[in-house]
C-alpha cells in the first residue's frame, strides 16, 4: 500500500465548500488503495487576518506569541477537513504539531524542522485512518509553538513524506511549474519534470510556487514531489532528480525575473579587503540579504563595488553606508533594475550558454549592468524597460 | 507574594481594545506585588462562529474534531493577551492546555479536569512572568484535545487556583451574584458573599453566572472565588464557605426561575416499582435530564407519575413513553410551567420556610403544580403567568 502525503494550500481550503471538495479528492485516493496523510494550510486569508489582529494589539507583536497565534489557523482547517472526511464515511484524525511532535529549532517565524514522531502517524494509518496534519507549525525544544515561515506547509508535507518514505503531492492554485512565468510570457511551457536544483534556483529567484526549504529537503532524501491542481485532469510537474542524459539537448530549463531589488554602488573605495569585507559584515549583521556582488578592477588602488539588496532594506543599508562616504567615496543607488536569471542543470555539461546569451543581448540592444553565475544559473541585472523584451528573446531561443 | 488566578470571559476580551484593557488591569495587579495567572475565554462570539463553521461542513460534526476546532478560540485570545501585556513592558507567556498538561477525562465537549502540571506555571511566575492560560480546554489520556463545556473556563481558573493554592477572581459582564435575577426583579439585592452550596443550587437552577463544576471544585478545596466586573470599583460577590452563624437571621439567600422545562404526567400506570423504574432508566439512557419527580398515592393500585424534563428533549422523551400508553395509561404534557426555587443554607437550621411559602402562595392565589425539596432548596412548578407575581411576593417576604 503506497503512502501518499498530500498538501493543500490556503486557497484550496478557503471555504467550507472547498474543504468538502478536498475531502472528496482524498477519499478517492483512499478508495484506490492508498494510505493518505494530508497537510493543510490555514483557510484563505486566515494567516493575514491573524497578523492584522495582532497589529491591532501592538505594532511589534512578541514573536513567540505571534507564532502561537498564527498556528491556530492550520489547527482550524485540519479539524474541519477531518470532519468533512468523516462525514463521507471514512475514518480520519487531525493532529497538531504537538500531537505528532514536529520538533523544530531556530527562530520563531522561520523555524526549521528537526524531527517528526512518525509512529503516531503510522499507527493511525494502520488503523485505516486518513491523517490530517497541521502544516506550517512545530514545537521547539522549550515546548513553544513555532512556525516555519510563509509556505512552510510545503516543508511539513515533504518532511512527513521523508519520515514515512512516501511520495509527496503539493496541490496549489497553479497547474504546475513553468519554464517562464506565464503571466510574463504567454507561450511559456509547463515542465513535466524539473530537477531539484533547478527548482531550488527558480524558487530563490522569485518563482514562488514552493517553499525553498521543502525542495532542499526533498532533494536530500530523494523524495519526488508532484506539484499541480487538485481535482483536475491537467498534468502538473514532478520535481525529482533528473537524469543528465535527457538534458544535453536542453541546457536551459527555466527563466525567472525579479523587480524587488535595488543595486548599490560604492565608488572609489580603497581596494583593501579589510575595509570591503567589514562593509559586507555590517550589512549582514542587519540581516540584509546581499545577492549579486561585482567589483571592478582597481585604478590607483581604488575600486567600485556594486551589489543588490531587497528594496525594503534600502533605508537601513544606506544608514550603514553613510560612514563610508566622503569627498572621494560616493554611494550610487540604481532602483531601475530587473534581475534576470536562466537556470538549467544542463549548463553543467553544455558550454557556450553565456556566450549565446550575450550575443542575443547585443543583437537586441539589451544593456547588462551586473552579472553573476553559478554552476547551473546565470543572473544579470538589466534595465526594467528591457524585461519583457529579454524574456521573449531568451525564452524563444532556449525553447522555454 | 499572593498568587491570583483571574478569569476573563469572552465579552471581556471581545475586541483588541478590550484585550488591551484587560492587559492594563492585569499589569495593575502585578504592580501591587501579586503573581498573576490569567485564564481567558475565546473572543466574543468566536466559539459560536466556529460551531457554525463546523455545521457548514456537516450537520453532525465529529466530536473529537469539534473539540480540536473549538480549542483554537482560546489559544488565539491567550496569545493576543500575552502580546498586549508584553507591549506594556511586562513579561508574559501564553500556555495552551498541552503546554501546562491540563489532563482531562470523560466525553468530548464535557470533559472533566483530572490534573494540571503546575510546575511549568510556577517556574514562569518565579521568573516574573504573567502566565496566560487557555481556558475551556484540556488533553485526554489519548492525547486528544478536549473541551470542558460552555463556561468551562471558570473551571480551568479554579483548578489552577487549587493547584497553586491561590485565590480566584472571575471577571464577567455582571457585577456580582444577585439574590434574584435583576432583569426579573428590579429591587434585587447583590450579595456580598454566598456559600458554595447556595451558589451551586442557584447555578444548576438557571442562574448562569458560573460553570457549576467550577463551584464544586472551589468548594472541595475551599478556594474563595470573587465574581464581578473588571476595571470597576463596584464590589462584586465572594463565593466561599459562609459561617452558619451569620445566616440564622436569613434563611433564604436567593431565588431562581426557569422556563426551560416541560412537565410530563403518566396517568393510571400500574403501581409497580419495576415498571416505573424501568421507565426512568430508559429516559436516563437517552441522557435526558429528569428534574422534579412526584407520584400520587395509588388508587386501585394505579398511580400518576409526574416529572419535568428540558423542553428540548420532549420529542425524544415522548418516543420512549409511546410504548407505555394504551387505553388506560395516558400521557399528559404541560408546557406551561415555570420552575421556581428558593435556596439558602439557613434552611438547614430554620424551620417553617415551606409553611411560610405556601401561606404566601395561598394568599396570592398562586397554584403549585409540583414540589420538590432538598436540604437547602425548595422548588415548585407554577404556572408561567404567575412567575413575576411569585418573584415579587417571595423576594419581598425574604428580603432578597
Amino acid at each position: 500500500m503506497a503512502i501518499i502525503v498530500q498538501k493543500y494550500g490556503g486557497s484550496s481550503v478557503g471555504t467550507p465548500e472547498k474543504i468538502k471538495n478536498v475531502a472528496k479528492s482524498v477519499v478517492n485516493k483512499v478508495k484506490s488503495g492508498n494510505k493518505l496523510v494530508v497537510v493543510v494550510s490555514a483557510m484563505g486569508d486566515t494567516t493575514d487576518n491573524l497578523i492584522a489582529l495582532a497589529k491591532k494589539i501592538t505594532d511589534n507583536p512578541d514573536k513567540r506569541e505571534l507564532d502561537a497565534l498564527l498556528s491556530t489557523g492550520e489547527m482550524k482547517s485540519c479539524a474541519l477537513l477531518a470532519m468533512a472526511i468523516k462525514a463521507l464515511g471514512y475514518d480520519a484524525v487531525s493532529y497538531t504539531a504537538y500531537q505528532i511532535r514536529i520538533k523544530t529549532s531556530g527562530q520563531y517565524g522561520k523555524s526549521l524542522i528537526d524531527d517528526i514522531d512518525e509512529d503516531k502517524i503510522k499507527k493511525a494509518l494502520d488503523k485505516g485512518k486518513v491523517v490530517i496534519a497541521a502544516g506550517f507549525q512545530g514545537i521547539n525544544h522549550e515546548g513553544d509553538v513555532t512556525t516555519l515561515g510563509r509556505g512552510g506547509s510545503d516543508t511539513t508535507a515533504v518532511a512527513i513524506a521523508v519520515k514515512l518514505n512516501g511520495t509527496c503531492e503539493i496541490y496549489t492554485d497553479v497547474d504546475g511549474i513553468y519554464s517562464v512565468d506565464p503571466r510574463e510570457y504567454k507561450d511559456a511551457k509547463k515542465l513535466d519534470e524539473i530537477d531539484y536544483e533547478e527548482m531550488l534556483e527558480l524558487s530563490s529567484l522569485g518563482a514562488q510556487v514552493m517553499h525553498s526549504r521543502s525542495i532542499e529537503l526533498a532533494q536530500k532524501y530523494n523524495i519526488p514531489v508532484y506539484v499541480g491542481l487538485s481535482n483536475s485532469d491537467i498534468r502538473g510537474t514532478i520535481i525529482r532528480e533528473v537524469d543528465d542524459m535527457n538534458l544535453e539537448s536542453k541546457p536551459v530549463t527555466g527563466l525567472a525575473t525579479s523587480d524587488e531589488d535595488v543595486a548599490i554602488t560604492v565608488r572609489n573605495i580603497d581596494n583593501d579587503i579589510n575595509i570591503i569585507s567589514n562593509l559586507f559584515e555590517k550589512v549582514a549583521d542587519k540581516k540584509i540579504n546581499v545577492d549579486m556582488i561585482s567589483q571592478t578592477a582597481p585604478i590607483d588602488n581604488k575600486v567600485n563595488v556594486s551589489f543588490t539588496i531587497p528594496k525594503d532594506d534600502l533605508k537601513e543599508c544606506l544608514d550603514i553606508l553613510k560612514s563610508y562616504s566622503n569627498n572621494e567615496v560616493k554611494i550610487d543607488i540604481d532602483e531601475d533594475i530587473t534581475k534576470f536569471s536562466i537556470v538549467g542543470i544542463g549548463m553543467k555539461t553544455t558550454s557556450g550558454v553565456v556566450a549565446k546569451m550575450f550575443k542575443l543581448f547585443r543583437e537586441n540592444d539589451i544593456a547588462v549592468k551586473m552579472i553573476t553565475t553559478s554552476e547551473i544559473r546565470i543572473t544579470c541585472a538589466i534595465n526594467q524597460k528591457d524585461k519583457i523584451k529579454t524574456i521573449n528573446v531568451i525564452a524563444r531561443e532556449f525553447n522555454l
